[in-house]
């Protein structure tokens, strides 16, 4: 067995509670505009036009485009639902911003600074790498590198990304662990060689949401979070 | 004017001392082989091969490949000159490796963590993400995003290296300041409207060599170091 050298990170949902950051800081952005809105159900309709618009640029029928551009045209989409079509611009422009400062679930800063003593990190998501910096400074994370779909210029599940955050460490597939709480994400990852980690993250949709307690898919490691990821990987 | 958010970085000569951490540690790889063979001499022979070999990629007549195969092909030229032509596979791919453990310069880590306090911070460097992340490990710096050559796919001075770097942040060119011991780098960088920190690095080349001691075009800074840019930009 090759030993690992570089953890690539899922971001959103993994590392960062969404639902519950967009829930808070849009109230916060919207001031008295949100008197009376459901800010969960907000951010979960937000989210909910996410994978649906890196469709198209998955099957080629758009270039790549950076996260920022998709969530403002998502934000546009929503906006009626809840009776907010008239915002000014610098106020969606406010919102759009909301996902760079994503706050991190509990284990992850120190899970992150405990796994980097012994391994190169860096986080493999389908945010850019504005994006991923402005989380890192957030959430006072420290990465070896930005990678992901910026540097790809695809999104995941793609075979594209993963590999070329392989490439980029000038790592072999075997030497790299793809770490995340989704498993279309850590099947797409192992079917290119890379090694998988799991991470619980039950709560990402909330109490009785569709968070995965477990992988549905064969994994090298499972973790309960961050830190028992480390234990586990004897970091 | 508008207000600076980031610090773009050369590395070589401006962060790390090239010159004397290959000569140090080429004989350190070498072991007997090295006996007689003239460090410096080395260093210099080998650095003087970086400049021509990047001219093909540049002028388009070769695609863009890692600094790490220009390196190698560099040193492939070089070895007959000291006697080595016949060295062992293993031992070449350990020189080429020397590259991503250069020694910083001795204001490099503090100066650089003091910036990172105010502004984020990258290297802008024609060396590769993993070269990059090697240094940053080997040094304990801090970056927000290795950015550079390997994003944008071209050498520098091209203009794509750096407006590659200010579109990854998200910036405008005047919101970043392009830090260099080597004027021609910053007057490039100028030439796109971002503005530029030279830095003293007067021993790059040892005693009496052709170090910058001071900038030869217009800069919107100059330092001794990089603790003195800190200073001079109130950080």
């Amino acid at each position: 067995m090759a030993r690992v050298k570089a953890l690539f990170f899922d971001v959103f949902g993994t590392l960062v509670d969404w639902r519950g950051s967009i829930a808070r800081e849009a109230k916060v952005v919207l001031g008295a505009r949100a008197d009376g809105l459901d800010g969960i159900a907000f951010a979960e309709a937000w989210r909910a036009e996410y994978q649906p618009s890196m469709e198209r640029v998955r099957q080629g029928g758009r270039g790549y485009v950076l996260l920022d551009i998709l969530h403002r045209e998502n934000l546009e989409r929503i906006l009626p639902r809840f009776g907010l079509s008239d915002l000014a611009e610098e106020t969606k422009a406010d919102l759009n911003r909301i996902w760079h400062r994503l706050d991190g679930w509990a284990d992850v800063r120190a899970g992150l600074a405990r796994l980097s003593e012994h391994f190169w990190l860096a986080p493999v998501s389908n945010g850019h790498i504005a994006l991923m910096a402005g989380l890192a400074r957030h959430n006072g994370w420290r990465w070896d590198a930005i990678l992901g779909a910026e540097i790809a210029r695809d999104y995941k599940p793609k075979p594209g990304v993963y590999l070329a955050a392989v490439a980029a460490f000038g790592l072999k597939p075997e030497e790299c662990i793809m770490v995340a709480a989704h498993s279309y994400d850590l099947s797409s990852a192992a079917a290119l060689g890379l090694r998988t980690a799991h991470i619980a993250r039950p709560l990402e949709f909330g109490e009785g949401g569709k968070g995965e307690h477990a992988p549905s898919v064969p994994v090298d490691h499972a973790a309960r979070d961050l830190v028992d990821l480390a234990r586990g990987l004897h970091a």
